[in-house]
């Protein structure tokens, strides 16, 4: 997903790898929001430059939503089969030129220099099945723009290399290389 | 609902009163179109000045959504309760500050003379838990700004004085006038 070559003088760490702190509760109106109130926590537990992400699946039919609501759109967090299956009910009537949909994720970057905070975005469309066991979430019923199989039927090479998450990481580089290498 | 002594010259009939016809399925992508859709197919199938309304619910927070929505927002058309459970889910993290709604409806009236359709809105907020036995559809969980009762806490008679329904068939008063007494 990074570039781990051009960031050899970066150690990555993960939750797994600091002491247990209170995640910051996602309670922001936007995924921007979201991702910032993360990353902020995270350094604040840690003292260590903290990457977060939020993100989730905008549909046009929907005027946006889940949005911000995607990971418990069915009313329990995380739910990924009972989310998809309440979307894919919600759109039951939509015609295929309205499914447009969009994955969005914004990564926030908050160290002792400061905030970044960018966005990918990933267009699309919505299936009227899931098709595909790969990924996560909204992944089976996701048909990115120009291509014939769902996000779930990439591989993670292929998805990290054109999914809103990857494309939010690149546009995170240049602060990341600016940490590795202060001047 | 509507002033049936200043309509005297009107006979008001329901589907029930009619011979069966196809419905025409609720396809459009407002609550106007909608109404227009059903009104229209009415006429078609009666050939008598018809009334169609289509109403639902747009929460701020889910960016308008239930909207057209409403009635099948947990994925099975008509079930209320299921319905009003999945909104308060989705909102569940959400403040009283953002928990604004409104409720619409549309009235579409087609007739030989043309067609008219208006739109009645009912301000309020979303509970936290439902409250009262009375009305149907996310009235529980309703609070009309300026009311300290849920709509469904409200006899019919208080309800449709300002419901969105009842102010939608107000506007449409002066061309039900109209047609009682042509010129």
């Amino acid at each position: 997903m990074l570039d781990r070559a051009r960031l050899s003088s970066l150690t990555l760490l993960s939750l797994e790898d600091v002491p247990p702190y209170q995640e910051a509760p996602e309670t922001g109106l936007t995924f921007e929001d979201n991702a910032r109130i993360k990353a902020r926590a995270a350094f604040a537990a840690t003292g260590l430059a903290s990457v977060a992400d939020d993100s989730g699946l905008e549909v046009g039919a929907l005027n946006g939503m889940p949005g911000v609501l995607s990971a418990r759109w069915a009313g329990v967090h995380g739910d990924d089969a009972a989310n998809t299956a309440l979307l894919l009910a919600q759109l039951r009537d939509v015609p295929d030129e309205r499914r447009g949909a969009t994955f969005v994720s914004a990564c926030a970057l908050v160290s002792a220099s400061g905030e970044v905070v960018v966005r990918g975005e990933w267009p699309g469309t919505i299936a009227h099945e899931p098709r595909g066991d790969g990924g996560f979430g909204y992944d089976p019923v996701f048909i990115p723009a120009g291509c014939a199989r769902t996000a779930a039927q990439l591989s993670p090479e292929e998805k990290d290399a054109v999914s809103h998450r990857g494309r939010a990481l690149a546009a995170l580089l240049p602060a990341l290389r600016a940490l590795a290498s202060p001047s």
